[in-house]
């Protein structure tokens, strides 16, 4: 097992890829009406009266109207979608918020509430003119309770900014994303994101304890409790976390962080087969038991999309597969010791051919740069069809040969990847072409639904549903749970203003 | 640092408590709907037809209506509550728990869902006549999958048979009660418990993966997913955790369970102030870290409760505060180093006193006896007005000197006492006299209510709402929910046939 050197790969200078992104290449994407054949709702336009009125509420200059300005709003990063809102409006305070939705709702506006731009499921962005809330300048770190470890702060806090503040006071936030430079803690609540430290801090559902959120009519809904056990009463928080902001806007949270861990390990692997994969997930859970935070699997394909499009190197030998395991505790001694234990039985039974690894931060950056940067690289291709699927380990992989064998005859296919969070049996399946192709995407959908359907896994692991899976809906859940979404969406936002197109699908689909 | 040695305490014979307390002195308590003053519900009343109709589905065997047989039923363990049911019905499947339902439904007949019977709230027995839907013989396990960690099982397995199942499989159940012999998961997962590992794996919010509940109409909600990551809509699964079986009646459980520790050690430290407590739970976080499994404080006279009422020697010289502190990790050497090394720093910086530490798994049973016993030790001394909030640490412990002082000139008061999960902010709170005094009664509620909630805690931590908390919710829970939880309530059981009388306050009091 080598160390890492530092001129094993190029430095990371940030990671905001998601604003790195906008300014690539990318030309203006067709309205999501016409891509999705949506229908606009029974909702009102939006008047000059309204725009006094938000100003009121806002002022002049949180409100944005001027269709350059807005345009940023309209289009996601992956310039997959786009709406054509008119209006963007900037609250501070969940006050005003409440404002904003109070008349909203009594003008049948319908509204779309967004962070930081960063979902891939096309969630946070308009359709029609939904007037965009942005949570962007409610940034407020409210308190931090150093010996319980609850974290308080308002929705449109950065993720990156959150990690750092804790940082200084020994925490660390419970998830960690590629997106971190630029998502919000509100939009990673509201769709519920899962990231790379979920194998060992567990969902959003376990450690948000609080929420507050304002419905469509402008109630506060404040369910902010800071304590780890509370069982008052139905638990309301969980109905905002992961409904994408279609049943309130969420405003704050409270969160449970843990002791920031003293020792960090990093060891990249070569595997030369999946049976070995799923041999290295057993022993890495046995071995390294309580200290596993990160188990990540790549396989060739998608390093390939690294080392071309993002002139990344990768440290050790051409692998069918490749894993990113990582180590953090409260004894660096310990840790190494048992990292070394795994990785030594790991080489003598043969489960691993190659391995490299990592204690000094830096270098654990440079290889985690490889695993980030892979959507980003596979982007580059041209348009990129991802898919973010969760499988039982024995089946996980499966899917990326049988859909490359589905699609062997489809013009314009150039790569069929999957890599992703394999400790949690999470993996995205990418597929890439130089430009968007109907004939490849009707070939994809609906057979990838299908297939992670028939092997019992989830159509929407950690992404959400948005706009754009709302038709794969049904694949993970029976006629009866649709209809009881669609009840609690009428009882919760009776007009339907909030995010409409979103997550629900077309009662006729159950 | 002394290890524990055999004759410190008596052996452990059995932890099925509530069984135990069943056989004791108690009589029959008052029927409930006298003691919390409650009207009946505008509810059909069981018919010789509708009997017709249950053994139709569960057969005679599997029907109780002789008064005897049911009266096991109407009762809890505390013996405080009572209800009046004529019917207790066991299906074993979830077509049966179905057909059940929608029958009781269409006829309008209230039904009370009851797992071990185990609850401390009285939510899971009748107030009046409803018809109770044992989940006793719903016990079978469906499937556990080694290399996720996923077990799959109905509502009726107990706790413990499930712990014995993953043993030999080298897994965990991810939670533990003290009342593990009964409860039933169906029941845990209604009641959301808590217990003594969530400070290692969280709440059941983090660790069920997935449910499938029978609603008030008979439809199945089969949302029983099985992958750690589901983005795919509504979050449906927690409405049922923690609802106490007034939205639906949970059959079936996918809960995500633990690789068994290999090493697991206990310490029994005594402290000499509150502020040592304190600074006991800061560097157990820190040096313990990630192998910290359980942090218990008990106070000296909850200790003294054990030692006079059931014989049981506490292994220590006498302290004002007790704390109990479990490691469990995948390498003895390193976790004993690490309890040692914060056992010695505790020592050295005066935090602790003196203290015991066990490995040896009957050592360990032996001085968990003390703290797992606690409840029934109280419960000796006549009558146990018992509380469970949770407050922040800096809180945790003056609830029980500022009740004790409250309390000071009522008489009857026999014990004012504090113990309980010190990692998770979770205090019980108990208050023992020889009898029931309704003056006592009168002196802490709402006085506790109110000083819990002045200080951002809550009124239920694990326990529930059940039938006793309802009036407390709205300590907790600001109008806005309270209307919410009811909304959700009329939409899932329109007649409100599902456990009525319970969880939700009334609509006035919000």
């Amino acid at each position: 097992m080598r160390k890492a050197t530092s001129n094993v790969l190029h430095s990371v200078t940030q990671r905001h890829w998601p604003l790195k992104i906008r300014t690539a290449k990318y030309s203006t994407p067709p309205l999501s009406k016409d891509t999705y054949k949506i229908k606009r709702g029974n909702f009102a336009s939006l008047t000059d009266k309204d725009i006094n009125v938000f100003e009121g509420i806002v002022g002049k200059t949180r409100m944005l109207t001027d269709v350059s300005d807005v345009e940023a709003y309209n289009v996601d990063w992956l310039h997959s979608v786009r709406g054509s809102s008119q209006c963007v409006l900037k609250p501070k305070t969940t006050e005003e918020v409440s404002a904003i939705l109070k008349h909203c709702n009594e003008r049948r506006l319908a509204v779309c509430p967004q962070g930081g731009n960063t979902g891939l499921a096309g969630g946070s962005n308009p359709v029609f003119d939904e007037v965009v809330i942005s949570t962007s300048l409610m940034n407020k770190i409210i308190s931090f309770d150093s010996l319980s470890g609850v974290l308080t702060c308002q929705a449109g806090c950065v993720l990156e900014q959150l990690e750092s503040y804790l940082l200084e006071q020994g925490f660390l936030m419970p998830l960690d994303l590629g997106a971190k430079g630029s998502c919000q803690i509100g939009g990673n609540v509201s769709t519920n994101a899962g990231g790379l430290r979920l194998v060992r801090y567990g969902s959003l559902h376990g450690t948000v304890l609080g929420i507050e959120a304002v419905l469509a009519n402008g109630e506060v809904i404040n369910c902010l409790n800071k304590m780890k056990k509370d069982n008052t009463g139905y638990h309301l928080k969980h109905l905002f976390i992961g409904s994408e902001g279609t049943l309130g806007l969420v405003t704050q949270v409270a969160i449970h962080c843990p002791v920031s861990p003293k020792s960090l390990n990093v060891a990249f692997l070569g595997l030369d087969s999946y049976e070995k994969v799923l041999e290295a997930l057993k022993s890495s859970k046995k071995d390294l038991g309580e200290i596993l935070s990160s188990c990540e699997l790549m396989d060739r394909t998608s390093i390939q999309a690294v080392e071309e499009n993002l002139k990344l190197r990768v440290p050790i030998k051409d692998c069918p597969f490749y894993m990113l395991i990582e180590t953090s505790g409260s004894n660096s001694d310990h840790d190494e010791e048992k990292l070394s234990q795994f990785l030594e039985n790991a080489l003598e039974k043969n489960i691993i051919v190659d391995g490299i690894q990592a204690s000094e931060p830096s270098r654990i950056k440079q290889l985690f740069e490889v695993r980030e940067r892979m959507a980003e690289a596979l982007l580059l291709d041209g348009f990129l069809y991802t898919y973010d699927v969760s499988l039982k380990p024995q089946d996980f992989y499966s899917i990326v040969p049988t859909t490359r064998e589905h699609l062997k005859n489809v013009p314009g296919v150039m790569r069929v990847t999957g890599f992703g969070h394999f400790g949690d049996g999470n993996i995205h399946l990418n597929i890439t072409s130089k430009e968007y192709s109907k004939e490849i995407m009707n070939n994809i959908e609906p057979f990838v639904y299908e297939w992670t359907s028939k092997f019992g896994g989830s159509v929407s692991a950690e992404h959400g549903i948005g706009l754009k899976k709302t038709g794969a809906v049904h694949f993970c859940k029976p006629p009866q749970a649709i209809q009881l979404m669609h009840q609690i969406k009428n009882v919760m936002d009776p007009n339907g203003i909030m995010n409409p197109y979103k997550v629900l699908p077309a009662i006729n689909s159950a």
